[in-house]
Protein backbone atom coordinates (compact mmCIF):
# COMPACT_ATOMS: atom_id res chain seq x y z
CA UNK A 1 0.00 0.00 0.00
CA UNK A 2 2.71 2.42 0.90
CA UNK A 3 5.06 1.31 -1.60
CA UNK A 4 2.11 1.94 -4.22
CA UNK A 5 1.80 5.13 -3.03
CA UNK A 6 5.27 6.08 -3.30
CA UNK A 7 5.28 5.07 -6.96
CA UNK A 8 1.56 6.50 -7.80
CA UNK A 9 3.86 10.35 -6.28
CA UNK A 10 7.14 8.85 -8.13
CA UNK A 11 5.07 8.50 -11.97
CA UNK A 12 2.91 12.08 -11.19
CA UNK A 13 5.74 13.99 -10.04
CA UNK A 14 8.08 12.94 -12.80
CA UNK A 15 5.42 13.17 -15.89
CA UNK A 16 4.44 16.57 -14.65
CA UNK A 17 6.63 18.19 -17.42
CA UNK A 18 5.02 16.91 -20.25
CA UNK A 19 1.88 18.68 -20.27
CA UNK A 20 3.98 21.78 -20.75
CA UNK A 21 6.15 19.99 -23.09
CA UNK A 22 2.68 19.52 -25.18
CA UNK A 23 1.36 23.27 -24.45
CA UNK A 24 5.03 24.15 -25.93
CA UNK A 25 4.62 22.43 -29.47
CA UNK A 26 0.61 23.55 -29.19
CA UNK A 27 1.01 27.39 -29.04
CA UNK A 28 5.15 27.44 -30.35
CA UNK A 29 5.89 29.91 -27.22
CA UNK A 30 7.38 29.63 -24.06
CA UNK A 31 8.91 32.91 -23.13
CA UNK A 32 6.50 32.97 -19.68
CA UNK A 33 8.81 29.14 -18.64
CA UNK A 34 11.61 30.04 -16.45
CA UNK A 35 14.97 28.68 -17.82
CA UNK A 36 16.36 29.11 -14.23
CA UNK A 37 13.04 26.29 -13.14
CA UNK A 38 14.28 24.44 -15.55
CA UNK A 39 17.99 24.37 -14.92
CA UNK A 40 16.85 23.63 -10.87
CA UNK A 41 15.15 20.86 -11.48
CA UNK A 42 17.58 19.23 -14.20
CA UNK A 43 20.29 19.33 -11.21
CA UNK A 44 18.45 17.96 -8.32
CA UNK A 45 16.39 15.24 -11.02
CA UNK A 46 20.25 14.37 -11.87
CA UNK A 47 21.21 14.14 -8.26
CA UNK A 48 18.35 11.38 -7.84
CA UNK A 49 19.42 9.60 -10.28
CA UNK A 50 23.00 9.42 -8.91
CA UNK A 51 21.04 8.79 -5.27
CA UNK A 52 19.31 6.10 -7.12
CA UNK A 53 22.18 4.36 -8.25
CA UNK A 54 24.41 4.36 -5.52
CA UNK A 55 21.10 2.83 -3.38
CA UNK A 56 20.55 0.53 -6.24
CA UNK A 57 16.84 1.73 -6.14
CA UNK A 58 15.37 1.23 -9.60
CA UNK A 59 12.03 2.77 -9.50
CA UNK A 60 13.74 6.36 -8.62
CA UNK A 61 16.12 6.18 -11.00
CA UNK A 62 14.02 5.18 -13.95
CA UNK A 63 11.16 7.89 -12.87
CA UNK A 64 13.71 10.23 -12.54
CA UNK A 65 15.69 9.55 -15.62
CA UNK A 66 12.11 9.59 -17.98
CA UNK A 67 11.84 13.33 -15.85
CA UNK A 68 15.34 14.13 -16.77
CA UNK A 69 14.62 13.36 -20.47
CA UNK A 70 10.90 15.61 -20.21
CA UNK A 71 13.48 18.11 -18.61
CA UNK A 72 16.17 18.06 -21.24
CA UNK A 73 12.85 18.73 -24.13
CA UNK A 74 11.49 21.56 -22.28
CA UNK A 75 14.76 23.49 -22.22
CA UNK A 76 15.20 22.37 -26.08
CA UNK A 77 11.84 23.88 -26.72
CA UNK A 78 11.36 26.58 -24.34
CA UNK A 79 15.10 27.39 -26.32
CA UNK A 80 13.45 27.03 -29.63
CA UNK A 81 10.47 29.20 -28.77
CA UNK A 82 11.79 32.17 -26.52
CA UNK B 1 27.41 10.92 1.49
CA UNK B 2 24.40 9.01 -0.10
CA UNK B 3 22.01 10.94 2.42
CA UNK B 4 23.61 14.39 2.20
CA UNK B 5 23.19 13.80 -1.63
CA UNK B 6 19.32 12.61 -1.50
CA UNK B 7 18.94 15.75 0.75
CA UNK B 8 20.18 18.49 -1.75
CA UNK B 9 18.56 16.61 -4.63
CA UNK B 10 15.30 17.04 -2.58
CA UNK B 11 16.45 20.38 -1.83
CA UNK B 12 16.67 21.08 -5.66
CA UNK B 13 13.99 19.51 -6.87
CA UNK B 14 11.23 21.39 -4.26
CA UNK B 15 12.66 24.74 -4.57
CA UNK B 16 12.49 24.51 -8.48
CA UNK B 17 9.29 26.41 -8.88
CA UNK B 18 10.68 29.20 -6.91
CA UNK B 19 12.20 30.79 -10.00
CA UNK B 20 9.02 30.60 -11.59
CA UNK B 21 7.54 32.31 -8.84
CA UNK B 22 9.78 35.42 -8.91
CA UNK B 23 9.66 35.88 -12.90
CA UNK B 24 5.88 35.61 -12.92
CA UNK B 25 5.61 38.30 -10.29
CA UNK B 26 8.45 40.56 -11.87
CA UNK B 27 7.06 40.12 -15.52
CA UNK B 28 3.32 39.97 -14.41
CA UNK B 29 2.06 37.29 -16.83
CA UNK B 30 2.41 33.56 -16.53
CA UNK B 31 0.02 32.75 -19.61
CA UNK B 32 2.60 29.99 -21.22
CA UNK B 33 2.61 27.92 -17.60
CA UNK B 34 0.52 24.84 -18.08
CA UNK B 35 -1.96 24.93 -15.57
CA UNK B 36 -2.08 21.29 -16.26
CA UNK B 37 1.46 20.77 -15.07
CA UNK B 38 1.17 22.65 -11.85
CA UNK B 39 -1.88 20.35 -10.93
CA UNK B 40 -0.55 17.13 -11.58
CA UNK B 41 2.87 17.99 -9.88
CA UNK B 42 0.35 19.56 -6.73
CA UNK B 43 -1.24 15.65 -6.83
CA UNK B 44 2.41 14.22 -7.21
CA UNK B 45 3.80 16.35 -4.11
CA UNK B 46 0.94 15.77 -2.38
CA UNK B 47 0.97 12.10 -2.37
CA UNK B 48 4.70 12.19 -1.57
CA UNK B 49 3.74 13.70 1.50
CA UNK B 50 1.14 11.32 2.11
CA UNK B 51 3.91 8.96 1.46
CA UNK B 52 6.11 10.63 3.63
CA UNK B 53 4.06 10.71 6.53
CA UNK B 54 3.20 7.06 6.25
CA UNK B 55 7.33 5.96 6.39
CA UNK B 56 7.25 8.91 9.40
CA UNK B 57 10.11 9.94 6.82
CA UNK B 58 10.66 14.16 7.84
CA UNK B 59 12.76 15.31 5.26
CA UNK B 60 10.26 13.55 2.94
CA UNK B 61 7.54 15.23 4.11
CA UNK B 62 9.18 18.48 4.46
CA UNK B 63 10.78 19.16 1.40
CA UNK B 64 7.10 18.30 -0.24
CA UNK B 65 5.60 20.55 1.89
CA UNK B 66 7.57 23.32 0.81
CA UNK B 67 7.18 22.28 -2.59
CA UNK B 68 2.87 22.22 -2.21
CA UNK B 69 3.80 25.79 -0.86
CA UNK B 70 5.43 26.62 -3.66
CA UNK B 71 2.92 25.40 -6.04
CA UNK B 72 -0.34 26.54 -5.15
CA UNK B 73 1.61 30.01 -4.51
CA UNK B 74 2.35 29.39 -8.43
CA UNK B 75 -1.09 28.05 -9.16
CA UNK B 76 -2.34 31.32 -7.68
CA UNK B 77 0.02 33.57 -9.31
CA UNK B 78 -1.13 31.78 -12.65
CA UNK B 79 -4.46 32.52 -12.63
CA UNK B 80 -3.82 35.95 -11.49
CA UNK B 81 -1.66 36.80 -14.11
CA UNK B 82 -3.41 34.54 -17.16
Amino acid sequence: MTQTIGIIAGILTASSLLPQVIKIIREKKAEDVSIMMLIILMLGVALWIYYGILREDLPIIVTNAFSLLLNITTVVLRLKYK
